[in-house]
């Protein structure tokens, strides 16, 4: 059984969201186990069957807006996210997804968690979508935001051996965001990055990449420094939710619109599902010791319900093992390359 | 009559796009008249009126892709683009547009416009479509990566300026595209660029905005240092392209979502114009002693025409000699503040 944890307050629709999702996840995924970090009495309205489940009462949730992540993971052990986390080293669970508070997840994760020996820094990790329906891996999505060069290099090789395992993308290339696609183009820490990847026998490099090809790289993985790939990731959200809103008023704006957008019903369903982050599910934080996945802090129950089946995923595919043994072979090769 | 200067060979489609959009303003503009700056023989072909305009010979395009911009400018005094902007200075134009290298463009005019008096950092200011459809400003898209939150203040404040002299807007709001919207968000530069904006009296400042936003932002102008403001524009351009790629496809996979694209045809016609770039225009250089305006270099004729047409609506409205005095005026403030 793959045992995972539930930070079942966080988000801002916790719990009845989380719960639900935690109940699509039973129903479909035969061979996990879920515990439930949070206040039963406020499960409890949401449970709709006790099937492989348990609880963990917590009495304190971290708000989605903590300014002071590391004090509110250490002052409040016995928050969800704390609980949830905390678990994870004790060996109790295989894998945690939660929807709370982003900072305070990378915080409590490197805490109560911690890193993979070896490896210098974490990165989240979303999938973005792209038109062929394969998706992209963006690092870092969350939160370094005083990158080294050598700190990308672990990042993308994580990443590299990520896509490959799990994704099964056979050689991974890895692209690195830039305002142009010549060389030499960017900041200084574009320029170091790009030298140090083009060098490196890790992975392999495509060059810079224009996020005008966002939705259609040249490659599996996009990076950049923890700003950069963020400013990327929530533009990509609000063009995705402004399109959206447009093609809908444009439908709705005459009569021949709203009897096309009938008799293209489920077209234009499943087109705006090919955008959801519903849909793509949680971002994972590369680099820990075992696997934590960052589900979307708006999750309804299908976007949980699908970052408790990636979690699920990583852990049968035994992603974390191969990937340490990865990291421990060629950590030389990588403090070399430093 | 406004005299427009039009680097003929700048572009990716150029001269064909940029003289039938030529040919397109003269017809549509009444008060204009327009020289080009080009080779004559290659011209000749698209020129389907010689009414109000004016061919000036050059022998030398500037590459798309040059690498070495400010050499490029100096080498190449009879290029089409140097000549264009050289005629500023002279005052034989009132303004220049073209659709050459952009990097180019920006050194050409720092070296032959040169900036208005009292401004530090010229920046390129592109209009991003907008969810109301009114469009919001963005800055810097296109070159300063080294920028001090000093020249920011500047940019922002000239952005306030047109905005409301030329888009109507009646006290136009500023917004620090950031990672969060909570004050102290973001890098270093960020803070200190919150912290200038909000205590400056020279336009109202809204705060933080996180790109989740970018389309229905809480502010008429979006400012952040040129690097991250140029992947904002990126972004956006590739989803914009990647999300109209994939309903296209969706809406041609069954039957009924032909017949439904079918019966709503001028409505996603409709969609679709409002989020390409060719019908929001050129970006303006903001700080140059007159207007130069860069058109896409992918534009097509009638996206040159909309940036002619821009071209002359600023010099109609006399927002330069406006924006001047404002400079003037509040230069000591300006200094004061730095």
């Amino acid at each position: 059984m793959i045992k995972i944890a539930v930070d079942a307050m966080g988000g801002d629709y916790a719990p009845k969201e989380q719960i639900e999702g935690a109940m699509l996840a039973i129903k479909n995924i035969p061979d996990i186990e879920i515990t439930l970090y949070g206040e039963s009495l406020k499960i409890a309205p949401y449970l709709t069957s006790k099937e492989r489940i348990t609880i963990v009462e917590s009495d304190y949730v971290i708000d989605m807006g903590e300014k002071n992540p590391i004090k509110a993971i250490k002052d409040h052990p016995n928050s969800s996210m704390a609980l949830a986390l905390g678990s994870l080293r004790k060996q109790e669970n295989d894998a945690v997804v939660s929807s709370g508070a982003t900072q305070a997840l990378i915080a409590g994760a490197h805490i109560l968690v911690r890193r993979m020996p070896g490896f210098k820094r974490t990165a989240i990790a979303p999938m973005i979508p792209s038109i062929d329906g394969r998706g992209t891996i963006l690092l870092d999505a969350g939160g370094n935001l005083d990158i080294r060069p050598e700190h990308m290099l672990q990042q993308a090789y994580f990443a590299a051996v990520y896509a490959k395992e799990v994704l099964g993308r056979v050689e991974p290339v890895v692209g690195l965001i830039n305002i142009g696609t010549e060389d030499g183009k960017g900041r200084e820490l574009d320029k170091e990055v790009f030298q140090i990847f083009k060098e490196t026998k890790l992975f392999k490099f495509y060059g810079n990449v224009e996020p005008k090809s966002v939705m259609n790289p040249p490659c599996d993985i996009l990076i950049s420094d923890g700003f950069t790939a963020n400013i990327v990731m929530k533009t990509m959200e609000g063009v995705a939710k402004g399109m959206g809103e447009m093609l809908k008023r444009e439908l709705k704006s005459s009569f021949f619109g709203k009897l096309g957008a009938l008799m293209a019903k489920n077209n234009l369903k499943q087109f705006k599902k090919s955008m959801s982050p519903e849909e793509i599910g949680g971002a994972m934080i590369y680099g820990l010791y075992a696997p934590v996945i960052k589900a979307q802090g708006a999750s309804k129950a299908y976007g949980f319900y699908n970052a408790i089946r990636q979690a699920a995923n990583v852990v049968r595919s035994e992603v974390y093992p191969k990937v340490a043994k990865y990291v421990m072979e060629t950590s030389e090769q990588l403090n070399h390359e430093e």
